[in-house]
């Protein structure tokens, strides 16, 4: 009945919001969901970014996806923006959309 | 201090609000929260429910409860509706609330 | 690429959100989001404190700031407020900001 699968969550201001679901897609995930967030980060260079609302994404994906999705956040974003992006397991209730390259296989009876 | 549960994510219509409340709430659950999302969904036969918003309701169950309920969400919805769900394990700052049918020696001191 | 920390998050009263982000910062926290959610609660004592908004904080930390922030949430707000809180573990795309009590050898290559 469930799949082990990833969730990925990624935190950044609104203006990302296009570029990240494009990015998403891309890379395997086949839907989203979107929550507007107040967010306030380190004291850093990007502390001004935090300021305000941001947005936080939220998809299931398979581990592979998770982590070229991460790849490309780190190469494409870290540097120059604020933005948060972290991997959580999940056991989801079996449905063919979210496992368009995890095999059906590695399900959990956890 | 802690107790390992299961947090149970539910992401649906709007129009399901009432109903898995309802079902939530007979499973076990002794509380929610619901928030507004918008969410986009894989491009198959429920593409256009996922357009506009929907809620994500979340949960704090046994695992028990937290099978009973997705398999009831199996049965119910997961054919006719545009609804996700999935669990993650949580630790809980321990209060009698969240165990109802989960005896309070189940916990974890990770 | 990756580092595993705790994400915590607070769900609790608005009137909390300030002394609860206080309380965060004082303990390592450099950063959170906050979203407003509806929350229900258990039928108890409590119960009219969760209807309307509540506020929803999250957080990523180490295990060990995670552990003294609910310790202090349990010491100064359990008994009195409708607080709920929990740890989750993540997997996030590292960079400095979340570590600044938890040492950068402690990865997960998961």
């Amino acid at each position: 009945m469930k799949v082990r699968l990833k969730k990925l969550t990624i935190v950044a201001e609104r203006l990302l919001r296009e570029p990240l679901v494009k990015l998403l897609n891309a890379e395997g995930a086949t839907g989203h969901t979107l929550a507007a967030v107040e967010g306030e980060g380190s004291r850093g260079i990007h502390a001004s970014d935090w300021e305000g609302r941001n947005i936080q994404i939220e998809t299931i994906v398979s581990p592979a996806a998770a982590d070229r999705i991460l790849a490309r956040i780190a190469d494409e974003y870290l540097e120059n923006y604020a933005v948060i992006a972290y991997l959580c397991d999940v056991d989801v209730l079996r449905r063919a959309k979210f496992t368009k390259d995890s095999p059906e296989v590695d399900t959990t009876e956890s």
